[in-house]
């Protein structure tokens, strides 16, 4: 079983340090140190084991350090910055592995990516060494790359014409639409072994620029003072509090002086047909294929201050209960593949959760605030992506409201109990109008309504809750089946769910969860994947004379040259 | 070997009749005239020959009967418009046959929202029964859906739970991006194999409208009179010659009363390592697994005026050429599937292309032009969506220039002689502007310049055409070698890019292609096709109890239900 939680104290393959506002992110993989049996991680390669800490050193950063204007990572391994997804790990895993894995370090990116865009820190890939494959394909998820110029390093992506696979984590597509480099250029790097050196790096955009050795670590450090200090300037000349203000000029949030919170270990529970949480629970009913996710409600006093929700940290409900739905989540990706559809149910109080939005909405500038809701709108983003199929059960006791009715939106279906003797009801917030994006950057009302964009300005000015009527009339549920009926029409819709391909259904969600434009993210995720897992089952690839089974060995790859 | 050439006198299933303003497409498949072996062609069900037809119906409509205004898709089988593609014939079929099947049948869905959007012709698909899995994918092209109401037609998408696939034809996209159905209702009719009737399909925006059978035809009949209507009071009001003028308040071009031209069989010459065309040619080097495509200027005298291409007709060198081109891609690729690479190349004078465009610029309003200019428009689209790798070689003696300029754009790379003592040139034309746009929707020299725009404006700056050394410096080309380079380097890029994994390079060119903005057309090629492939090969679809494999047979499909 694959475990999602880690901690600094016990990484080991990162180290992470502070110094004021950088920190640093420093590679050292153990090459022993291996989730699996089978292979060993040379050369800073990397597996699960070592993506999993270094998102959860990103997680650190943005909840424990907010101090940090900059991040720089690089590698303590002479000449190596990365060599990339371990080939012999890939070489001995299940097709549902592969693709799982590619999917959660395109994740771990994407939360960098966000860091920077929503929180304003500023990564660095220092590239000390030669960064191939994956590890390129880390550094161009950071602002800003520099290589070494030792007459040797260079960055890569091998896979085409090595392995015979595409780079599995969004490589492909950052290269041409966040680095914008030129198709052309982009087609000869990327069937290029051996990758480009520094200064043809440079010109072709793949790099931001190259250093000597002598020069290497000199050249980093002042460039991240700059930033440190072009950062200092732009909050004194806000004049405003830290904490509170957006930095001038650059409409990036400032980053704050206080002190960040502390991300204690999550306590879990599990028996071998359910998952208990604080604040989630997965109940398994194997013999369906099915599970329950309930997801409850704070209860008691809520802080409604920004001094009260930093006292109580990480114990504080929204940071909490999604932190242990992101562990929910990834746990039945990566191990429960056999689980085909989750039942989404909640339990509580939905004026507790509508207070908690009241107060998240009112301190949105507030750093740690910030953090809570983009951390909300990323595992959100994950259930988006997860290919499991969601339905929402909303029933009496649930509390399917602000963040909560997210949950609904991001749901393959939804159903709502219609029983006149007793009450059922949904509510929105005003974090419903845009505080979790999607991945095509669009709100999930906004989705949910493309043909009727009226639809979800009705739905807001809509006075107070929602009972089943008014919902389904609003169009926010799918189905609204009486009292007599609701029993057999869930117990059918299950049923029915899991038979079908579990295939069919992942391609087919995959297309329809995101209507509307796309992003780089979406591209990501919707193209450059699916592409990944069609070529990841290719005899080419995979067979026995494939070239991910040849790699290393004296053998050399055979190919069936038919193109399709 | 499939042929794409066909003509209405040749038909099997489709009869193409004209009523002045309004065409009327019918579908009457012939059960035994198939493609291949193995299957009938049930209840309008189709296979690539079916589809064949129906291409060629819609370019005749827009070259040889300008006069029509609305075409009706419907059919002459009672109680059924069409069941979809053949699900023997696919489950018979290679993998890499029902990848270009879908490719082909998706191309030309495009081609007829391509003349509603680019032409101004409405497409009614009258629905006399139930349109089911690629028979409602054909209805969701068509710009208005009637459905009979007769107790018993359904629109319907049974892939994914009948078949274990998906809507292999744009389906599942065009539902949510292009009717924008809620994506919950989307889910619901898409795992449903009997589908929706008339209320609740329209309920759904499945279909436009229901009526009675008794009323059906009538109800049809009124609304095709409405849109003749309302096109010939518009270009009454207009009150400019209707073959010049755009309708008023519509932004939609006028449809002419000219007559139309007609289009006549192609020549093609064939041996076993060679395909001529008057104007292409394919040169096979089959032990290299590539070929040369060449594509030839026009000599002598050119015409000027639209009279002049009116008389030349299918004569004319756009019209021909890029019809030659359109028949070679396609051959390439259902017939051709060991050849990976396409070295592209051209003949003759770039005074006689840069003629043709300007003739062309000068005359878009014009009918037949604008016909002629969005034909090559969608030539260079199929290429961008061919599986194959495209290297363009300019060498001495070529013509690479304005629309020609185009394959060099489109190619995934491009070699430039550099020798000084024999001028090689490249030059743009006003068409490289805006005329031949991506599916993306940018013209590629957009997608080319993402990192720097300006760079294509400087491009369109520059005074005449470019030289070798003038081409690189403004970024047109990717590798300018000089001569004594050239014949070792294009050489070694031939053999190393044939030897390379095709899946990988399938891969790679789809997701480098398409940098920038994705439209429906694009999400379509990447995201729904990549999945749709990557299903076609797992063992629950096409494995010996994949329900592909099981469709219509005693024994049921048996799933692995791990989730991937």
């Amino acid at each position: 079983m694959v475990n999602f939680k880690t901690s600094p104290d016990q990484y080991k393959h990162w180290k992470l340090s502070f110094d004021g506002p950088v920190a640093r992110l420093t590679m050292d993989v153990q090459e022993d140190e291996t989730l699996a049996d089978g292979y060993k991680l040379k050369l800073n390669s990397y597996d699960l084991g070592v993506d999993i800490e270094l998102a959860d050193a990103v997680q650190r950063i943005r909840f424990e350090h907010p101090e940090v204007r900059a991040v720089v990572i690089t590698s303590l391994k002479p000449r190596i910055f990365c060599a990339g997804a371990n080939i012999y790990m890939l070489g001995t895993s299940s097709h549902a592995f592969k693709v799982n894995f590619c999917k959660f370090t395109n994740e771990t990116r994407c939360t960098i990516e966000d860091d920077s865009r929503a929180s304003g820190r500023r990564y660095i890939a220092a590239l000390n060494g030669t960064a191939s494959g994956g590890g390129y394909e880390l550094a161009i998820a950071c602002d800003e790359i520099y290589l070494v110029d030792d007459g040797n390093s260079a960055v890569s992506l091998p896979e085409v014409p090595l392995l015979g696979v595409l780079p599995g984590t969004g490589g492909l597509t950052r290269l041409v639409d966040k680095r914008k480099v030129r198709r052309d250029r982009a087609d000869v790097f990327s069937t290029l072994a051996e990758g480009l050196k520094g200064k043809r790096a440079k010109e072709w955009g793949l790099i931001d620029d190259t250093f000597t050795t002598s020069k290497f670590q000199n050249s980093v450090d002042e460039r991240v003072a700059q930033i440190v200090n072009l950062r200092n300037e732009n909050e004194k000349a806000s004049g405003k509090d830290a904490g509170e203000s957006r930095l001038v000029g650059t409409g990036m949030p400032a980053l704050p002086a206080a002190h960040g919170i502390k991300l204690h270990p999550l306590e879990i529970q599990s028996t071998e047909d359910s998952r208990d949480y604080k604040y989630v629970s997965l109940k398994f009913h194997r013999d369906k294929r099915s599970v329950d996710l309930i997801v409850r409600a704070p209860q008691g006093e809520l802080p409604t201050t920004t001094d009260e929700i930093h006292k109580l940290g990480d114990a504080y409900w929204p940071l909490r209960a999604y932190r242990e739905l992101d562990d929910a989540l990834l746990h039945l990706r990566v191990n429960e593949p056999e689980v085909g559809l989750v039942c989404i149910r909640t339990e509580g109080s939905i004026e507790n959760i509508l207070a908690v939005d009241k107060t998240l909405a009112a301190n949105r500038d507030h750093w740690l605030v910030r953090e809570i809701v983009l951390q909300i709108a990323r595992v959100l983003r994950r259930l988006d992506l997860t290919a499991k199929s969601f339905f929402s059960i909303i029933e009496p006791g649930s509390c399917f409201a602000g963040n909560l009715f997210e949950l609904v939106l991001a749901s393959d279906r939804s159903y709502m109990l219609n029983n006149p003797e007793e009450t059922v009801e949904v509510a929105l917030s005003e974090l419903n109008t845009g505080a979790f994006s999607m991945s095509n950057g669009l709100t999930r009302l906004q989705s949910r309504f493309l043909a009727e964009p009226k639809k979800a300005y009705e739905a807001f000015a809509h006075e107070g809750r929602f009972d089943t009527g008014a919902a389904e009339a609003a169009g926010l549920v799918t189905f609204a089946p009486d009292d007599l009926d609701w029993d057999d029409e869930i117990r059918v819709a299950i049923e029915e769910r899991t038979s079908l391909s579990p295939d069919a259904l992942t391609g087919m969600e995959a297309s329809l969860r995101f209507a509307g434009p796309e992003t780089m993210d979406t591209k990501i995720y919707g193209r450059l994947t699916a592409w990944q897992n069609w070529i990841f089952q290719r005899p080419n690839a995979v067979g026995p004379n494939g070239a991910l089974t040849n790699y290393g060995k004296p053998t050399q790859a055979q190919f069936d040259f038919k193109r399709t």
